[in-house]
């Protein structure tokens, strides 16, 4: 292990979380808040954060073990001393708590430990759900677009940062990949903005919302969610964009090259657009009778499938109260999750896409032993590294879910439903689930210990499990 | 397609289930019932049969796809004519209520529309209990053990309906691997017989248990289930066959040929073991204040683990009414299920290792890219093709509980536990769930077309998915 490499990495996360956190800090102080929080945790980063940066390694590359080691302390890191503020502030003094709503921002899960969120210092509000907009496109991507970092190796880290089964470099440097996202990223929300402003939203408002929307991380600063606006025309624009974000980005760098024939040829785009169609159609239908008008129906069904499916977790109805057709297909979509290369999480349809063509292989092979299939995607072959990386990131992910629902039953005294749904919600960064975690309820009955594996969960699912389980496998810290 | 070698299986099948109906209908006509069910059900499937046996194949040989096909047909074909009687007596006089009974029986679900079950004729009770031991070690492999069937190659059906990633020829021919196989199942059945008459039970009775205990099937003749005989020697008696027909088939063979060393080495039993006594422990820590005595908490957590376990589904406590913690261990066990080449259902325990070990492996690999790992069990490397079969049948597994769930919901009303659990019972082909098909629940409540989905998933369970997978393939019926 090259620790003076991973301590680099950490540093630069560090200090880059402290300029990240003065925005918030600005914010509370033009609104006269206390920012003791703040400048505390300012403070701690960069003495930390230079304090790892000042050992200089001797050997710059960055090979994979240190990638992703990186990324995931990284992410603990970020979440732990992002979490002061909210404990020093004691707007939540349960410092577990409070890292399980840093956890729940940066990994843009969106789970809440707030039982009120109106009243809380806008600085504070803002910081939550600048997580949200920073954790979607990924911090070390961040770091790479901003600075030059070692070697074109950096390339580990955006594929454990960044979702997929495959991630591919824009371009030949990883650097100017990671600029192109973030650029694309940035434009994309500075739009929402405007949009939702244009509806008649303060700035404060369109721009957290906005975090959470692009970061498909769903926190909101009202109580009830998006509901809390009661406008149409906002639940509309955020439905919107909430699709836009959780489509590959790859594809919106294709329209800036004027390249649109990729865009109608890729399957995992039109696998997307199927599934959200059938799934508002679906439910549409089985909660016809729950809405006065058939547009309101129409849009809560909308809007709903498109905060799940993009794994925001926003609200504007009371899903968990919904039939159980509804209810099971949020579920469902809990798991399928966004597009690879977007900011949504869960399973991703181009996994799943993966796995159902394996499958259609494997039965044409049993009946035709001799038979060669291959398993295509957009025209092009899927190596078997790739394929068998899917089918085991498969299995983890719900040996993942099946261990953190025993553990949060015998932790606490939930319901299955509860439990197994939390587990969903967190590992897939969506938020909301359903019974006492509905877009109704919040996280905050559960114990610490449930917390932590709740953290751990949105973690595992936010970096696409192996980062994380890396960390956690003796073998990683022996000598090679 | 070989037509006519597909004709000619079931043909076979059809014949010999009219043969197995004969000693129920002794029975009843010995307790002075109406036969008119059973008369005419054996009459319809001996001309039936005859009809199909009647085509000559000009070749013999069975090929993968006639194998599976053959399989595929023989089990639903089985469970729509082994209905008639229960339909024609008025038992249940819906005729998809009867098909799902049968379905269940011969699959080793246990799952039951019934609502009450004393009070029914004896010999519709014996057929129901009697599928289940049949179902148990396969009707193919009866029928190959009991007639010299075309030539080797039948070893495809023996694939099809033993469950297990691998199936391991005892000897070199197939015929008597099946024969020796149902002589170790006749043997511990009739060991079972006299162990529970010993401790009082009527033959009839202790007949109909061991029948759902090899089976691993469940179905009892009493409304509260092995409750009903109120015997804790009862009790640990069946929990201990549960468990001994859990194990796989091999090791007794092993043990008659007075090799014992394989016992000790083989993974797949020592995991079972540990499982079994992992669960019972926890469950016994966690339902402790439920019931008066030490003795009493451990009865019940032992019978109830190694029934779930072992798939078969008795009950003798509403495990429903349990804490968290008891239920989702439960329902882990119920995906979980026994181990390859036993009677019982689930995913099998060797599938899961071979998962986790994949896991491991692929773990390592990103680690160390330029790594050679290989997956072992009992110290022998586990091929490709078997690795991906493996990691398949886990994807499908899954899509399949999803998918059912979805129709389930959009079916009927149950709510979100009471759906998912109960696909999961039939599909594991374990019986009950929890919520309002737990142990005192049954499935009546579900509409024909829910128990038609159930009916399949239970048929897909139990040939391990992809036989009946096939037979809604298109391509199946291609012409080569």
């Amino acid at each position: 292990m090259n620790y003076r490499v991973l301590g680099r990495i950490l540093g630069l996360a560090l200090v880059t979380e402290a300029a990240l956190m003065v925005p918030s800090m600005l914010i509370g102080l033009y609104h006269g808040e206390s920012i003791l929080g703040f400048s505390t945790t300012i403070g701690i980063l960069l003495i930390v954060g230079m304090l790892l940066l000042s050992f200089k390694p001797k050997d710059n590359n960055i090979f994979a073990r240190e990638g992703f080691l990186g990324v995931s302390f990284s992410w603990i890191l970020l979440s732990m001393f992002g979490a002061l503020p909210f404990t020093i502030e004691k707007m939540i003094p349960d410092y577990v708590g409070a890292v399980f709503e840093v956890a729940s921002g940066f990994t843009t899960t969106g789970a809440s430990v707030l039982t009120a969120i109106e009243g809380c210092p806008y600085g504070l509000l803002f910081w939550r759900s600048f997580t949200n907009w920073v954790g979607g496109m990924g911090v070390l991507v961040f770091i790479m677009a901003v600075l030059p970092l070692a070697d074109d190796r950096s390339m580990h880290i955006m594929r454990a940062e960044v979702p997929g089964p495959v991630v591919g470099k824009l371009v030949p440097k990883a650097r100017q990949s990671a600029m192109i996202l973030y650029g694309i990223y940035v434009v994309i929300s500075i739009l929402e903005v405007v949009f939702l402003m244009a509806g008649g939203m303060p700035l404060y408002d369109a721009l957290v919302s906005t975090f959470a929307t692009a970061g498909t991380g769903g926190f909101s600063v009202k109580n009830a969610s998006i509901a809390g606006y009661n406008s149409p025309y906002a639940e509309y624009v955020i439905s919107v964009f909430l699709l836009l974000f959780s489509i590959n980005f790859n594809l919106y760098f294709f329209i800036l090259l004027k390249n649109i024939k990729p865009i109608f040829k890729n399957e995992e785009l039109r696998w997307f657009l199927g599934i959200v169609a059938v799934s508002v159609i679906a439910v549409a239908i089985n909660i016809r009778n729950m809405y006065p008008a058939a547009e309101e129906t129409i849009r809560k069904a909308l809007f709903q499938v498109a905060s799940i499916i993009s794994t925001a977790g926003f609200s504007t109805a009371d899903f968990d109260k919904w039939p159980e057709l509804s209810r099971s297909i949020l579920v469902c979509l809990m798991l399928i999750g966004a597009c690879a290369g977007s900011t949504g999480g869960g399973i991703k349809i181009s996994r799943l896409l993966i796995l159902m063509k394996s499958a259609k292989c494997e039965v044409r092979r049993m009946m035709h032993p001799r038979s060669v299939n291959r398993v295509k995607l957009d025209g092009k072959t899927i190596g078997d590294e790739v394929l068998h990386n899917t089918l085991i990131f498969f299995v983890l992910y719900m040996f993942i879910v099946a261990v953190s629902t025993l553990l949060v039953a015998s932790f606490d005294e939930c319901d299955f439903t509860t439990n197994l749904t939390a587990v969903i919600a967190c590992m897939g960064n969506i938020g909301p689930g359903l019974g006492r975690v509905g877009p109704m309820g919040n996280y905050s009955d559960f114990s610490a210990l449930s917390k932590i594996v709740l953290t751990l969960d949105m973690l595992i699912g936010r970096l696409e499990i192996f980062p994380i389980i890396m960390v956690f496998t003796p073998e990683t810290w022996k000598k090679v």
